[in-house]
């Protein structure tokens, strides 16, 4: 089966569109034990409420891909969730291979990368690695944060046409033509989601972050076109995070 | 001091420009020793000829960040060498003060980051933290790859002229306002490295990639305005690591 019908078969098995992102504050080197306690109890707690966990650099960097990581891989996975690796790929090609096969080796369903870096000796490479190992590449398009103006909200001159676009929206075209697995989209920005669903269609789901901490809306995202919601803050720091996992699921049942 | 004067110095003592770029062929995460045996053994031999060492994902995900890189990166900085760690940080701003905050806990001097992501709640961030811990932010301006053309080399509408930009220049300016402490300009576009040269003048020096393996000349990049020079596979691939650097080295003398 395909990453993407693997994904979609786990939110409907699991009732939830919300895809956990499992990040966690910095903690002195000398305490990382701590993180993969707390990394493992979220889980835990949350694993009844979500369809996927997406790892970043917060848990990668203090606990080694193949020490606790690849040991938060296995138990996401033995949950019957997919794990998504948000490693914000961005690099030439050679390099992105050797990335994208430690983290595949490490368990991770898929990665997210940066679509900036263009197809020839960048995304290509990638892609083929993927595909090889039949794994999943989700692209950016449009990310959370207000800076995304600056860049994926900047207007290019379209290479082909000469004609003025929108970044992200040549971003999301790019995503239908390279049958990437998912595009990412700020859930900060619904109108951009729309605007983004127009261009992909069914072809590629979209996974909004930005819900919660952020400031971005569930209920709004998922009505502007999101497939999938990667909340993170909202639930990890939350006090009790399945009850805070539990209640934004509820809040999103009949949308 | 700051991260700018320490590689300078350690450039004028050890009479090179060269940055080694420590990068190393996907290995099976069973065989991952083998990997920081490797790395320490090209970093003895080469030393003597380099003023830094840039670490990639190649080495932080097989070895991780604070057990074999860690150890790495005392060697480096044992050695009066400088600790540079291409991460290609792109992420929204929180996420990457964490990682900053773990690569600097780790011993590097300086962190590269992609400028797509924008000022607010993206680079603002990064900036403080490496400005309160005193290292240094490295920006990639125009990478060495045949698809950096698609992002880099893109015209855009610049948002405060409502004028036509190339991508590139856009960074390089940036990086200039931002008082960022290196640009990144492939060796395998000289003509670039001097059109950046012509907006950052000694503001902001140049580190070019590329040489060697991806096809980019040594020579043509100084020439062309690089101030430092990163060589990866051209050394760490040679069969005598030592002897290729040294010709590398022994090729530059008089530019």
């Amino acid at each position: 089966m395909s990453y993407c019908s693997n994904i979609q078969q786990a939110a409907k098995s699991k009732g939830s569109r919300i895809v956990l992102a499992l990040d966690l504050p910095f903690e002195a080197p000398a305490d990382r034990s701590k993180i993969l306690a707390k990394a493992q109890s979220i889980l835990k707690a949350v694993h009844p409420c979500i369809c996927a966990v997406k790892i970043n650099h917060h848990l990668v960097l203090p606990l080694g891909t193949f020490d606790g990581v690849q040991q938060l891989v296995e138990k996401i996975r033995g949950q019957g969730l997919i794990a998504i690796m948000d490693a914000k790929v961005n690099d030439i090609g050679s390099t992105n291979q050797v990335i994208a096969q430690y983290y595949f080796a490490a368990g991770f369903d898929a990665l997210i990368a940066n679509p900036f870096i263009g197809w020839e000796e960048g995304l290509k490479p990638l892609f083929e690695v993927s595909r090889r190992l039949n794994r999943g590449i989700i692209l950016l398009c449009y990310m959370s944060h207000r800076g995304a103006q600056e860049g994926y909200g900047q207007t290019i001159i379209d290479l082909e046409t000469g004609k003025q676009k929108l970044q992200y929206l040549s971003f999301a075209e790019k995503a239908v033509k390279y049958r990437a697995d998912g595009i990412v989209v700020g859930a900060t920005f619904p109108q951009k989601i729309t605007e983004v669903k127009h261009v992909v269609g069914e072809k590629v789901a979209i996974y909004s972050p930005g819900v919660g901490a952020q400031g971005g809306s569930a209920e709004t995202a998922l009505k502007a076109g999101a497939n999938y919601l990667i909340i993170g803050r909202e639930i990890t720091l939350a006090v009790d995070p399945a009850k805070a996992a539990g209640e934004i699921l509820d809040s999103i049942k009949g949308v």
